[in-house]
Order: structure tokens, then C-alpha cells, then sequence
């Protein structure tokens, strides 16, 4: 299955050590198409908080590929038959789920490819490589897609304790310096099982699951949800949504080739097609920020002052209300940068705006985290623990906030 | 000294978290000018060998910061004098004393700003920044060139046992995982006093300097001279001198603002005024990236075929060779290379090349690293190790290598 | 404060280095009061589960007074005063908060020092080193006591926050390898602050709160409600409650004169004069340990059993049964264990034996954890969290259990 | 091979977990032969240098099997057969390598179980072993014997780079904090192959290796050869020769059963049939500990003296000298001890005594550690280094010193 000459290990201040198990996935990592998440931040905006939440999608990708390496050993040590085909299939697909990505997505993903997920962007870029490689992918497509008979194999893919959360909880607390986020992944692997062909966890290592839900529900109150970082991002779909607005109105603004094209196109799902994915595939951090360096200087005055905004790290003040309060505090403050900062009516929205937050650390609705009793009955995890601790995590939390920029409170 | 609202506090995956000490270094740090390092990795093109090693000169620059607060702290305590004054010009000096780098340093300094180096511009910013400032960078500047009367102090910014070092090798080792080059770091400077004016270290320290130094060397090896990342950045070398070629010969290369303003000029150092700097703080990674993108479709070969090579990671092959055969095989591959990639004989040097490589953990030369003997004795480390280990690491080491696309070797 | 020959560092695994403040704690740590928690573990008979946990009480006290240097450091940077004299008083209150424990002090409390908890004995050697110290040690027992003036002083010795909690939790989550239990200390303590004399922990490091209860519940738990462990303290409880029985039958067993002492004699809190706080102060580990590996060959029959159950490790099997059937299932595990096991009915309690385990985390009826919001108001942890996660640590969780040979379960 | 019973996993907080592989592994844990490691300190007198150091034997064995387990995969990885009976041999061997080490061994060899190395009572222990599971440890006692046809599967278990050096260098920088000796034993375990039945490192982990001989060498002076526990352990055996010289005058020294018998016979490597390796089994750290509290008040003042200095701390001032100065020295401070302590003079060589120290971290008398060129060539590491240093760790290097009292330095 490998040869030497391909035969890889990359360093990995987490683990140690990556493998690369495979010459088929030694060629789907050299591939273009994967070598682009190297300059896709995993946390996007997160380092304008977090200086240490540099770490690109690529190294998470493989971080996952290295986490579902440990859960096929475990799996295979408890007696569950794998076979070569689905082993090489699980770490295609794991290494692959995020290739679909963009740079900054939840800003993109409100700007530039309007409703287009980037789960459906990850399927494109599999079928594409799919057609290169011959149909050496088919297999780990299907497990991608949920099409495949061994249901705890789409699981080890995609549920609420997969190998894409084992990574990134552990990589972005380490990256970040969150230490509140830090979980066992090795050691939550060693309790994962199969009965009746679905994923359960080992009723000792019910505290483990415990501890990856609570390190969840702080992560994202830290980093993901973190006001901040999610002010910047609100940012950088205004400034994305000003671009496209302005380019619609014919005027041209500098920005790379492949970030052009999505400025003056309107691109759906059916666009999709290899001409628009090759496109897509060009686009990274770097094409965003040139734009911005560039934008901050531009005449509009909407562009110019949100750009510079996010370049030197003038952020918007992230202010929390209650949601009673949200409309009539939009109002206010939208009066104050009016005045303030002098902005037109029209634009208002651009300087002044809001969203809510949602924390949920556990899912009652999704497929549940099961613990198998050494009687071998099967539980959700909820009933399994021995107290509310673990129901008070499914207990989706909201908050809300308003941006505006700091001076509208300077005289 | 500071003001609560500015007071903060920031996240380090190493150390656990950095403090900001004084309203000026935060306003410092707010800057346009230091924001920027925020773009610019520390170990530029070593994340195509090493994918954790993506922290930025801006992490760097703080945690610099960090060890020197230690460092004066650990002095204090020993009863060495340090005045709040010159304390604060230590941080300054050491915040800012990478500040001067470009986006991929080593490939910069010999294609786009030729002939002037890092530090000069680094004290070029420090003296705008001083004039923005009123003066309160002066005695910063003073250390920082090496003027001071109190010797130590300057020791402490630069020396071969300087702050600089003591966070780089610990935090390139942490982000590449070659854990080789650890270092304690705090142990370090533990160990260290001033006696007769000149920074010393304690007797009992001699093992962890003896532990720095062989670190110092592994992490050459290992990163900072890795073969493959030193022939991608001659690579990138080879790319800006062919842009600045091609903009010369009145050819429009894509390019950001900033880029092309340095590829339509030569700029030397008495060149450098505010206009020239401020475009130079507008250059960072993300420009470099985002003309390599552009540049790997260009009808030109050279500059398609070498941006191609980095942006997709194909890199070439890099040969060690002895000195003597140096030539012989540089001739041999450029025949070769002129046959299979069909490459003009004046394009030749863009597609092999070679250099060689130098290491010397510690220099004879420089300012020795000082041991105080419990009888109050200075001697140079060298001397009061207890064999010839130390003596073998000031030995300069060789290594001669040679370039070539690895589709030289196919049929 | 300080004399440069006694100024020591000790290295220190999990925080790096130690310091020792003041010579008049160098003393008393030189001192053989002191010395003898070199001999005795933190986590008793832990180690049988957790290889790992071998640490000392004496490594543990100089933690909590490392922690409480990291706390006083904190506090002068907010500006809340603490004077020389204090802060010795809380450096040495804390480095012998815990010299009052014995040898695998759950089992000792409730067999040979009955009646006597390790917080009297505590301050027993607290007063006699205060009169060998001449007064010097007043301040600080009057803080351990709870009796000094300001308030924060003492919940920095003894609350649910407090510095031994601090460190134990991160010390024996390192050790046992039990990662559950990590806290981040150092954040925490970066957010404690004093607000009306009252330590409160400021409103941003309410995660760190909520991740250290949560660890606090999964470390009791995992190791000291472990129920291996549990069940191993109890046998030796039994041990030494049958050599005490034995003894006083006449029957003269092989111990040292420190443990002899307490094997002959009931001693009770009245009893504890300078002689035999002497007595307790050459006990530790070794005697038990040595007395047990005697004990294993003894001719009663239940103190070889028992003694060789726990120095060869055939520890006794442990059953998690309900409150309910608590009994039902004594009676029926003694039965069997009459029968296969052949033991006396007077003897049988010594075999078959069980007790509850109590978790609780928080304890609502105890000082709470206050949050001080940014508008200054001090509201407990429970009300400042934003769901009911953090109440239901405050419930307390029972388990009942059984424990009796395992060879009762052959045939 | 295993029975789902007794697999067990094991926590350790260095590799996170250890497996037992096979229940015949599981099995030879469990004799009391291999349990009482747990109570015997890996690095013995240490811990009164480095608190932290107080991990057994127990966890150092199970770590080299650890490490083992990733010897044997990597190198089946790399197409290397080892039969499953090899690798079971492999694991039984490295577990019970150090089996035959008493309490405290280094002072224990040269006063108690004279001229008796561990190697030969670990041998004993394993043949005995070997009865009792009949016949199956046979192949592992031939590779610990150094008797097996191939080559490296008994260099794995004794050479300069083999499973018991990976562990015991990382296990006591680990927990001494002495973090100059870390290795990073996963890496240089990655870079292991075989090449004509040898064992060899591949070319590019040769700074691994550098990095290994250095930390072994610094390992040496910070902690094996530091001086001060160097003189605590040669204090021991005077206080071991003590008790042995007074109980052949026939005085009664309080001791355990398994202590007297050592006191009271002098046993040759002859005399070990099987009751005494049971008694000798007897023996740990808590047997000598307890003799030495019970002694510390002996009217021998000898014997007293010397067990209080160890109990509580009291330890002697230890003097470097040089070679020749040495005798001198040795006189001087008798002649001042005999004054100062009022010792006699038979009894002065208890109370001032000397020896070297060596260090030398490389051996190039003994077998080599051997790199394998990418051309197959087989090289010594010295030759294949690029410089001076590693020869430089060849020199065996001499440190002479003397201990005496303290007190002598009072007037």
C-alpha cells in the first residue's frame, strides 16, 4: 500500500508525529487543490484575539487524518473488522471534509458565495479529485455523503463526537492558549467501541465525554463565540458585501484575479462548475488581506473605514444586550455614529449592526453520544451521567450584541 | 506606570500569558507599524517543511517582551539597579527590535530592498515612531544602538545569550515541534547576573548554557538551514529578482501597490525616507502570496514555472555536494536542466542554483558568554565547560548544496 | 528578608522553579516536622491505580506556597495592599496547612488517631514550631485559625477557592495522568482581586471557575473517590484496626516504636502533648509499608490476609450497588464469603465491608465563589453563569458500594 | 494472545497510557516479585535534591515496555520481521531488566549484598519466574542473556540506544524537572531500522542522536553525579556498613526481618537460592527508611549520627577538589573533624570520606550506535557527525570530591 519514496512523516507539536499512511494520500495532499488550505487560517479572524491561533486548515486536516488513524487501531485492537479499502476510505474522507473552505468562510459565506456551505464545496472538490484519481475516492465519498452501510463509519466522519472534533477542540485550545479548552482525544479514543454497528463509548469513560462536552461549551464562549473575533468577522462580511456592491455599481476594485471574480459574480450552487471551482480553489487569507491593505485607502468611505479597521486592528466595539434591548439600542447607537462619525443614512447599517450568539455543547435532536454499559445496554450519555450537569449542556444558550466603532464615544 | 483600561493581559501557547507593563508599549503595540508584523511569519517559508510553524514575528516580538520582563525581574531580585526608565526602554527596544523585517526576510534582502538590511530599517521605524511619540522611544534607541553607558543592559537586547534568542529558539521549537531546539529558557535567565557592569551567568547555569548552545545548532540544522526551506527561499529569491527583471523590461506584473513599488525601484537605504517607509510597512506576506498566485499563470516561464513550484509545493530538489565538485555539479545539472525543461541558456541560473550553508552554534569572536565562578572569576563559557564540547561548537560548519526542478530526473 | 546563602530554587516539574521567599521559611522547611512530609504521599494508596501519584505532601506544601506567591504577586498589582508581615504570615500558613497529616491519612483517622483530624494536628506543630521560632509563626496561626482581621487573607489559606486547592488539583491530575482534573492555576489566580475584603474573582474568569469545578468533580471521581483506591484505604483501615485489637489482646506485632506507640496507646486531642506529637512525627509511609510486609506472615489469619491483599496487590473487589440493596447485598457477599473464604462470623467484617461516596463540587452551604461583575456588583458563581450547568454541581451525588475478596467468585 | 479480562491499560503522565499487550505480561506485573518495584524509587536519594523524583522502578519498567511496543511497531512498519513469541520476549525481558535492583542499589551494592551486581539477582528473579510460568520467559531470558541469534532484538534490550535508556533518560528529566536532559524518545524510536541483523538509526536522525548523548551527559551532572545526592547515597552505604559491622559485634539493631537477615549474613551471589531472593524480595526503600528513623536515636554515635543526617535532611557539605589535592584534602578535613565532632579515629573514615565521579556519555569501547547512510553504509555516529562535538562526549570526564559534616565549618 505504500511506497518508500512517498512514505511521509510530518512533525506535529500536538502529536509529535504524522503519518501519512498511504501514496494515494500522500498525492491528494500534494495536490493543488489541498496545498491551498496551507494559507487558510483554521480560526480566521480568532488571531486578532489569540496571537497564537495562526494554525491553517491544512494542519487540521491532517490532525484529523492522524485521530482517525488512532480510532481505526483501537476499533481493530477491540476485535471491529475494518477492511484496507474502508481504512484508507475513512482517512481520505476525514482529510478531505474541509476542503471546501474558504478563506474567513462565516464572512464569506455571508458575502461573496451566498448560500453556498462549504460542505457542499467539499463534495465538489472530492468528485473533481475523484475524476483525476480515477475513482479511488469513490468509496470515501460515499462515507462523506452518509450513503455507506456501516453507519459507524460515517460516524467516525461526521456526528457529535467525530474525528474532525477530536482535532480541532485539542489543536485550536492548544494554538489559541485556551488551556479551558483542552481535551484527551487520545484518551476518548481509547474508549470508543461498536455495538450493532453504531459508534458507542465504554461506560468508564463516561467522565472523558463529560469533559470534552464542558471543554465544547467553554470554547466556544472563548474563541468561537469570542465578541471579538465575531465583531471582526461581522467586519469583514460588511466590507465583503460593500465590495460586491460597489463592483455591481461598476467601480473597479483592486483585488486579485480570483478574488475579482466573485466581486462581479453572483455565484450559485448550479454555477458550480469546474471553471468557478478552479477559481474558488485560487482564493485565500492572502487575496483578502492585499484587498483590504489596498481597500483602505480607497475613496469610498465605507470601504476604506471598515478595511482599516481590520488591518491595524481598530476593531468596532462589541457591546452585549439583552435581547429586550437589541432593537432599541441598534437605534441609539446608530443615532450616536450618525452624528459621530457623520455616515449617511443608507450606509448606516455598515457601521452600526448586530447578531445573536448560540451555545449549545450537545445536541438533543442530533444523533446522540451513546455509552454502552458492561451489561451492554446502549444509553444517551445524558441518561448515563449522575447528575444535570450533562442536560444543562443541551440547554442552547443565546447571547446578543451590537458593534459600532469606539469613537462614537469620543468627543 | 499604567492606565487599567489599557492594561491587558494576552494568551501565549508558551508561556501562558504575557502581560502588556506600561500604557506606551500598548500604544506601541497598537501601531500601524507593529500591527503589520502580524502578517509576517517568523520562520517565512519553513511552513512548507514544518505545517505548525506559523506564528508570526508579531508573537515573537511579545514574547521577547516577556523574557526580558523575567530577566529584569530576576536581576531586580539581585539586587542589580534597573530604573523604571530604562526598564521601559528594554521592553521598547526589544518589542521593536525585529520590527524592520519584511515579508520572507532572507528572499527580500537579496531581490527587493537590496543592500539594506533588517535592523537598519528596524531603527528607521523606531525613530518615526520616536518623533510620533515625543521622545519616549529616545532611550530605547539609545540601547538599541548600542550607545548606552550601562553595558549590561544593552547585552540584554543583544549578545549571543540576548532576550532575542532566548524566545526564538524556545517558540521555533514549540511551533515546528523540532523539539530538539527547546530551551528553558526561564532556567536561563534564572542563572543570570551582571557583575563588573557585563551580563554574566552563575556557575550552577553551566549546563543549561551548554544545553542553549547545542539547541542553537540542532535548530540550524533542523529548521533555520533545512535544505528544502532554504531552497525555497532562494526560489523566491529567484522569482523577485526575475519580477523586478520583467517590471524593468516595462512589463506590468500584477502586483499590490506596495509590491509594485518596489519592483519599479531600486531602493538603497538613503532612499528611505517616511514615504518609502510607509510603503514598506504596507509589504507583508499576504502580498507576496497574492503575486505568486498571479504570477504562476504569467506568459513568462521563469516567473510561471517558480511561482507555480512554491504555491503548489513543488518544490526542487536540493543536492548536497562537497565543495570541491560544487562547480562540476552545477554544470551537470544545468546541462541536464537546459535538455529536459527546455530552458535558454540565459534563464539557466533561475532553474539551478546553488549556495552554501553556515553554522556556528557559538562565535569565537563575538562577545563571549560569561561565567561568574563562585570565587567572583569571569571566564568565557568555553573555558569553564569541562571539555572540549563547547569548544567543538564554535566551529563553523559547510554545507554546500545545489537546486534543480525534479523533473530533471524523468524520462 | 532574604541571606544569599539560604535563598534556594527547587525545581519543580509542573511550574518549573520554586522559590523560597524568606529564610525563616527556609528554616522551617529544614526543619524534621517538616522533612518527614517528605515521606508520606499525597494521595495515599492512589498509587496502586495510578502509578504515577507517588508525589509527597512535601512537594504539595511548597505548590500551594508557590501559588500563593503567584496570588500575592497578583494581588499588589491591582493594588490591594498586603505588608511584608502578611505576606510571610500566608507563605508560612500555607506551607503547613497540611503538616498535621499522617500516613495515608484516611485510614489513620479512623484507626489509630481516632478522633483527631489532621487540621488539630496541624496546628498542634504550628505552635510547637511557633515556640521554637520565637513568636514568629503568630500571624500566620492566627490566619490558618481564621481569627485575623482581614478577611481575604484567610480565604486564601482555607475557601472553595483557596491556594491549596489550586495546586492539589493541578498537582495530582499531573501525577496521576489524570487529565480530566488539568486546571489552568495561574489563569485563575490572574483573575482573583479583593473587593471590600473579600477575595472575588473577576467576571471574565468565569469560565476558568466553571472548568475548575468541573474538574474538581471529574478528579473526585477519577482518583479520590476512585473506588479501587477507596476500597484499598479502607483494607488498610481494617489492618490497623485488627493490630490495634491484636495488641491489646497482648499479642505483640512487629512495628516500629513510632507506630508501636500508637498501636498500644488511644490517644486522644487531650493526649497530644509535645511527647507525642514527637511520637506522630516519626511516622509515615515506611512504617506502614514495613509493618505490612511483617504483617503478611502473621498467624491471625485476618492480618495476613488482609496485609498481603495490599502489599502484593490482590486488592479486594469493589461493587457499586444501590442505596437500596446496600444491605441485601452485604449480607449476601459475607455468606458467600464465610463459606469459600472460611472466616469467622466475628471476623467477617474485616472481609466483606462497605461504605458511600460523596461528590460534591461546590458547596452552596460553604463562603461561596464570588464573581465581581465589571459594574462592581458581587453576585456568587451559581447566579453569574449563564445556565444550570454550574448549579448542578452544587448537587451532592451519592454511590454506595461493597467490597470482599475476589476469590469469593471461585469455585 | 489476550484475554479481554485482564487487559488493562495504564495510565502515565508522560505517555499518556500505557497497554499491556498480553496476559502473560499482565500476569508477571502481578507476582509480588515484580510488585515490589512499586516501593523502590527509581533515582533512590534523589528526591532529596529534586523533590519531584520520586517515581519507582515499578512505572521506569513499564515505561521500557512502553517504548518497546513502539520499537516493535515501527519496525515491522519497515518490513523487519519479529515473530510474535520475539516480541513477547522482548516485552518480558525489558519489563523484568531491573528486577534484581534493591532499595537504594548503588549504596546497597557496596555494603549490603556485596559484589552481587542487579543484573545477576535480575537474572535470578526471571529464572525463578520461569519455573513458576513454566518455561515461558525461556526465549527472554536468552536475549537478556545476550545468548539469541539475533542480533538487534538484544541490542534493543542492552546497548547505548535501547528501550531502557529511551525511557529512564525522559521518566527522570521528567519528573526531576531537570528539563536539560529531555529526549524526545519517540522521534529517535521513529528513526530505528535493521540492517544485516544490526541496529541502526537512519542518516537524518542524527541530530536525535546528538541531542540524546548531550541530554545523557548533562542527565550525569545534574542529577545522577550531582553531587550532593552522590554523597547522600555514599552516606548510606556508611550507615548500611554500620549496622552490618555492629550487628556482627552482636548488637541488636532494630531492623525488619528482611534487613536483619542482610545485616546478619554476608551473602555472595552462591549463597541466592531461592529463600534468600525471597527475602531479598522483601526488601524496599520503606525497610531502610524505618531503620534509619529507629536508628537515628542509637546509642552507636556512628550510627545515629549519620541515619539523623539522612532522616532529616542534615546531609554533608560535599567539596570538589582536584585529583591531586585530593589526599591532602582527605587529611585536612579529618584532622578538623576529629577536633570539631569529636570522632575517634576508627571512626573518622564515617565521617569524611571521598571518590570520583565519571561521566562519559558515549562509550567507543562498547558497541556503537550506528548510522546507515542513504547509500547503505554503515558508520559509527562519531564518524557520521559533522563535527568535533560528538567525539568531545567520548572523553570520559573525572570529578573527585569529599564529604564531611557541616558543623566542622562551626566554631
Amino acid at each position: 500500500m505504500r511506497s518508500e519514496n512517498k512514505l511521509k512523516i510530518l512533525n506535529d507539536p500536538i502529536y509529535g508525529f504524522i503519518t501519512i499512511p498511504t501514496t494515494l494520500l500522500y498525492d491528494l495532499m500534494q495536490h493543488p487543490y489541498f496545498q491551498r488550505l496551507r494559507r487558510i487560517k483554521q480560526m480566521g479572524l480568532s488571531s486578532l484575539v489569540y496571537p497564537g491561533a495562526e494554525h491553517t486548515r491544512f494542519h487540521h486536516a491532517l490532525g484529523c487524518m492522524h485521530m482517525m488513524q488512532k480510532a481505526v487501531q483501537v476499533l481493530r485492537f477491540k476485535n471491529i473488522e475494518i477492511s484496507n479499502e474502508e481504512e484508507q476510505a475513512l482517512y481520505i474522507a476525514i482529510l478531505l471534509h474541509d476542503i471546501g473552505h474558504g478563506p474567513f468562510s462565516h464572512a464569506m459565506e455571508h458575502s461573496i458565495v451566498e448560500n453556498v456551505q462549504h460542505e457542499e464545496i467539499s463534495l465538489l472538490f472530492m468528485e473533481a479529485l475523484n475524476k483525476e484519481f480515477e475513482g479511488k475516492l469513490s468509496l470515501a465519498i460515499e462515507i462523506f455523503k452518509g450513503n455507506y452501510s456501516r453507519r459507524f463509519l460515517i460516524q467516525l466522519i461526521s456526528s457529535q463526537l467525530d474525528m474532525d472534533r477530536m482535532d480541532y477542540l485539542k489543536r485550536d485550545s492548544f494554538y489559541s492558549g485556551v488551556a479551558e479548552g483542552n481535551i484527551n482525544s487520545e484518551r476518548l479514543i481509547q474508549m470508543i467501541n461498536v455495538h450493532n454497528d453504531v459508534l458507542v463509548v465504554e461506560e468508564k469513560g463516561i467522565y472523558s465525554v463529560e469533559k470534552f462536552l464542558v471543554a465544547r461549551r467553554l470554547m466556544y464562549w472563548q474563541c468561537y463565540l469570542h465578541k471579538t473575533s465575531v465583531g471582526a468577522e461581522l467586519l469583514l462580511a460588511k466590507i465583503l458585501k460593500r465590495a460586491k456592491q460597489l463592483t455591481l455599481q461598476g467601480i473597479d476594485l483592486p483585488a486579485s484575479n480570483a478574488l475579482k471574480f466573485f466581486l462581479e459574480n453572483s455565484v450559485l450552487k448550479a454555477d458550480f462548475d469546474k471553471a468557478v471551482l478552479n477559481n474558488f480553489a485560487l482564493l485565500d487569507d492572502a487575496d483578502i488581506y492585499t484587498a483590504l491593505k489596498n481597500w483602505q485607502f480607497h475613496t469610498d468611505k465605507v470601504l476604506s473605514y471598515l478595511s482599516n479597521a481590520i488591518v491595524n486592528r481598530k476593531l468596532f466595539h462589541v457591546q452585549l444586550v439583552t435581547k429586550e434591548e437589541f432593537n432599541s439600542r441598534l437605534d441609539h447607537y446608530q443615532a450616536l455614529c450618525k452624528e459621530k462619525v457623520q455616515v449617511r443614512n443608507e450606509e448606516l447599517d455598515y457601521f452600526v449592526f448586530g447578531d445573536k450568539l448560540r451555545n449549545q455543547a450537545y445536541d438533543l435532536k442530533a444523533d446522540p453520544i451513546r455509552i454502552i454499559t458492561k451489561s451492554k445496554q446502549i444509553i444517551d450519555v445524558l441518561e448515563a451521567s449522575d447528575q444535570y450537569n450533562l442536560k444543562a449542556l443541551s440547554e442552547p444558550v443565546y447571547k446578543y450584541f451590537i458593534c459600532y466603532p469606539k469613537s462614537i464615544h469620543k468627543n
